[in-house]
């Protein structure tokens, strides 16, 4: 957590124009010079219970802390910049409602999303007069690392994840990064952002990459496609949103995104499609978003409706059940008849394929191959893939994905 | 041009609440509707010396008249959201004069550059504690549109040239975009917003795409490349700039540009690369581009900073003799001991090949092949490509471009 009295000459307070840093351990061993004039503590409420500071920045891991801080902050009036994905798809709610009640209070949040990327400024200032419909995006760089990599190696998900470690991209504990949460906490702030709709990471079930294998790669070469695990919502009738691996062509803005980059791209009436791509983390990216975010507000960016445009609704009907064509791999036990009984319970969930995939069989005991489908919901997908893997021959639960769609 | 009296309540000036429309041709037949209370005029007087105008919204073609406008609004106090970037390009000097003079006066120019892709709002407000060292990009949709074509269909400029104008994508007369005039104003802006120097037009000749033909995309495809038309800018002892068709890796974020669209890239300290890709031009991704800005100075954007944070300089010093590896295309009458007098002449030019490239010959008489340097001025290349036309063998100029590199 660091702060910063008096953004500007002629700003609401005067103050001592003295930075102050909290930090868990104020004897740490780093690898800058901390200015003399700043006073370094590791008690919040030194920085909390100043009157003098107007702005405090928060760069806390974790969510209680971090939560306690932000809200203390606002309902002091002091302004706020956070990095904390995390806390604002868990408590937007309340961090909405005091901003409400302090409308002189700014709050930056770019680098919680898709670190240096400007996206979240664009999306609040470029947009008055339009409306966005979609939003996707490759929103965690460790994730788009491995896929990349098993894209050019052929390699499997364990040994990139390993590769992923001793880089320093993945951490020990993978699941944030690989089961699709952090990427899920910032599409749910791109939603309200974008469309005003409130969501909590329980309404959308993330799927992670740990179930995408080598010869996923193998098959979507085949369709000229790639893997990589996007975060999207859109509206038409309904809200829709999934965070999953997806198949994307290869040669789309999106397929073309490699290494720990990120990638957002926007839907709008007036634009057509807008894509951001540049990095998605890193300390100086990180630091720069900070930054521009507490230059923004000290320039009068303040108010919920400079940090949210899009008011909150609750006419816009939700609908998790994706709509798209969809990839499915069957791992079998070679067996007379597959073909026939897949079709057959196909048929009996309502569900059209649209074409099958086979590369070259390597051993009788274990075959996967593909199906392809017309657009139907992921539901009767995942009905059909469950009674698929009720078969005698059926070695592993069917794995599907969606292909994004133009 | 459109007058917007009162943006916001509470403004400096009150006003009528009326909008004003100043056009050519106030009959003209439209496929929208004016508001009645929207008065109509053919005369820009009507709104220059209407005190109750705050904000001039110029959208002009041509630079003479635009100029008047621009410069009158200013001098009267009137904000000026712009479009105009042959004016920008031309004319900065006299603009930024007159809104240091001026300095409550707001300008707003996003639709000026990449039409709808929010690349100026992006580095005004972005980078405020970062640096930007490059700016590339693709700038003009229509040649992009041509290039694409004929890297996918193999077909010639004169072509594309006429498929483009079916389209509606170029104009009859298309020297403003096939001669590269056109991005060239787009880059002289950006290099004035990213490097804060002010160049002119004829600071930097531009090398359109009329001498790229279908062989040189044969050639860029043996190089894993492709063909772009683009302006890019950087800095590091000095500024060096170029508009100009490039060797493009394929699976690059530039190389992947396809269609009308444009691409801005820049590179700053903090970030690394950072790119926005999205539609060039068209009248809604136009017209967001005006209404963003006008709600940006309605919210206080104003002043000669905010339109350029980035203090002029002449501190840096102008090096328009790129620095690159290049790619040469040499057409000639096939003879005896053509390979060894193309050795000579590089070598007295103090220019190293890297390599040789030659499709399978067709014809004798014409034989088109390509030699690329190592790292070089374009001077030299352009000496040795002088000399080897003077060869009795040599059918036409030598053509060269930069690989564009990382």
């Amino acid at each position: 957590m660091t702060v910063m009295p008096r953004p500007r000459e002629g700003a609401a307070r005067s103050g001592n124009g003295a930075l102050q840093i909290c930090c868990r351990d104020v004897d740490k061993k780093r690898d800058f010079e901390i200015d003399a004039s700043v006073k370094v503590t590791s008690n919040p409420a030194d920085i909390l219970e100043d009157d003098e500071i107007d702005m405090v920045l928060e760069l806390l891991s974790g969510v209680e802390l971090a939560k306690t801080v932000v809200l203390s902050s606002i309902r002091a009036g002091k302004h706020v910049v956070t990095a904390n994905k995390a806390l604002l798809a868990s408590h937007m709610a309340e961090i909405e409602e005091a901003m409400a009640d302090h409308p002189q209070v700014g709050l930056g949040y770019e680098a919680a999303v898709a670190g240096g990327i400007p996206i979240i400024r664009s999306l609040q200032t470029s947009f008055p007069g339009d409306r966005v419909t979609r939003v996707a995006g490759i929103l965690n760089g460790t994730t788009n690392f491995m896929l990349s990599s098993m894209s050019a190696t052929g390699e499997s998900f364990s040994d990139e994840l390993a590769k992923a470690q001793a880089l320093g991209y993945a951490e020990a504990d993978p699941t944030a990064d690989v089961d699709g949460w952090d990427a899920l906490a910032k599409l749910v702030i791109l939603i309200r952002l974008c469309f005003g709709v409130r969501l909590t990471l329980a309404d959308i079930p993330p799927v992670g990459i740990r179930e995408v294998t080598a010869e996923d790669f193998e098959y979507a070469g085949l369709l000229e496609s790639t893997i990589k695990l996007v975060g999207s919502a859109h509206v038409d009738s309904a809200l829709s949103a999934s965070l999953c691996p997806f198949l994307v062509p290869k040669d789309s803005v999106v397929g073309s995104v490699h290494g720990v980059n990120n990638l957002v791209s926007i839907v709008t009436d007036n634009l057509g499609e807008l894509s951001m791509q540049g990095p998605g983390a890193g300390r100086f990216a990180t630091a720069n978003s900070v930054v521009s975010d507490a230059v923004s507000i000290a320039r009068g960016r303040v108010g919920l409706a400079e940090a949210f445009p899009v008011a909150l609704t609750t006419e816009l009907a939700v609908d998790m059940d994706l709509h798209s064509r969809f990839y499915v791999r069957l791992v079998v036990r070679d067996d007379k008849g597959i073909l026939r009984v897949v079709g057959e319970v196909a048929e009996g969930h309502g569900l059209s394929l649209y074409s099958v995939l086979q590369t070259p069989i390597k051993t009788r005991e274990r075959v996967a191959f593909v199906v392809t489908t017309d657009a139907t919901r992921w539901s009767q997908v995942r009905a059909f893939a469950a009674d698929i893997h009720k078969q005698p021959w059926s070695l592993e639960e069917p794995f599907s994905m969606p292909f994004l769609e133009p």
